[in-house]
């Protein structure tokens, strides 16, 4: 049961991990796209525009990038796991040599690394996922994991980028400049916020974190103003 | 010598890899934002302004997130790191139990396990060390590799992204559509040569990922085209 529990835990934060990864960066680059365009004197429609594209493009590069990747991930997890099974088949000297160099490196006894070794090469299931986990630092991909932190992380870039944007629609202000200001309030607040609970969640200072966050989309977004000013000047 | 070898054939296969990453995004987002631009009826003024922004943009957040990310890993380690001495110090036996749980996974014997783990807790270092790696999955950070590794990613992500927006400068052409066939042009040749690249690095069939790669960057493209084309009516 506490197995169980355990593991239902760790992937609820997960899935409230790629949210707030998603979210964080759906803030900061449509936020500092918005910026840009403000900067370079572009009336609402377009910064509307030019926002909307690229939520729709920025989420579909990670979405389905990170669809694609999982799926890539687990074919080379199962072509190593054949890989491996066949030389424990063929090769089993060389095997056993790489499980007593797994063992070297915290200093066991030479007595202890054979014992281990001989009872390992007993079950070839067990001495394969040892060698997968071990030597070669590969679990098990959970496709459906990966398949939900995709979706996940798309979804929440798109309502992440709806934030800084929302301020410039036509049915708040005509004007980019007052767009651009009540973006800045908007973001600035969910930006702190996402990073207080993005580092919160891996259990460092949440305060630290929150003002990290905030400092990354002010660069990104000071950058991106100067950056259009310059070129449209 | 070998070991040194391939600890730098590895770290240089790293950089390659950050550097494909963040060149396959920089193609793909600001490639979808163009062509969303272009649908959207937009000279190629705005269309350089806002891709220029947008690179700007993603690469402080790819980049400058990637560095700090990095330095909150160091300092999540050196957290585990320092509770698991405490722990060791404090409930030796406790943390003796963990260990065993770590072996009984792989089907060895009472005898077998209960010799690892007298061997292990003799020496402090290596038996956290142990727990640093087998019990809590965590590897000591690089923290060069981390800014390296950031830098690289936000720098490709620049040299990405200037590919599908170069034919739209002005001393190429004035005209959007034609900027846009350029630009779908060196940008399919480039998704197509880095999804092979990505893929050969991590040894799958690299013409399936290259057309896999291909295959994000048409349906963000697209995507983004349809959205601008619908909004600016």
């Amino acid at each position: 049961m506490t197995h169980i529990h355990t593991e239902e835990h760790f992937s609820g934060s997960e899935i409230v991990r790629d949210i707030v990864i998603g979210m964080s960066d759906g803030l900061t680059v449509p936020f500092a796209l918005a910026a840009g365009l403000t900067g370079a004197s572009q009336g609402n429609s377009v910064i509307v525009t030019a926002g909307l594209a690229e939520i729709v493009a920025g989420s579909i590069a990670m979405g389905l990038g990170g669809y694609l990747a999982g799926k890539t991930e687990i074919e080379h997890y199962v072509s190593e796991l054949k890989r491996e099974y066949l030389e424990v088949e063929m090769y089993p000297e060389k095997e056993k040599q790489e499980v007593r160099e797994v063992f070297e490196e915290y200093g066991l006894s030479k007595e202890s690394t054979e014992a281990i070794v001989n009872e390992l090469s007993l079950d070839k299931d067990k001495w394969v996922k040892f060698m997968m986990r071990y030597e070669l630092g590969l679990d098990q991909p959970n496709i459906n994991r990966a398949h939900h932190s995709a979706l996940a992380i798309g979804l929440s870039y798109v309502v992440g980028g709806i934030v800084p944007l929302s301020p410039y629609f036509s049915f708040f202000t005509d004007n980019p400049n007052d767009g651009f200001a009540y973006s800045c309030y908007v973001t600035a607040i969910c930006l702190f916020a996402f990073g207080f609970f993005k580092t919160k969640i891996i259990g460092q200072p949440p305060l630290m974190g929150a003002f990290k966050t905030l400092f990354i989309g002010a660069i990104a977004a000071g950058s991106a103003y100067i950056i259009a000013r310059l070129i449209s000047g």
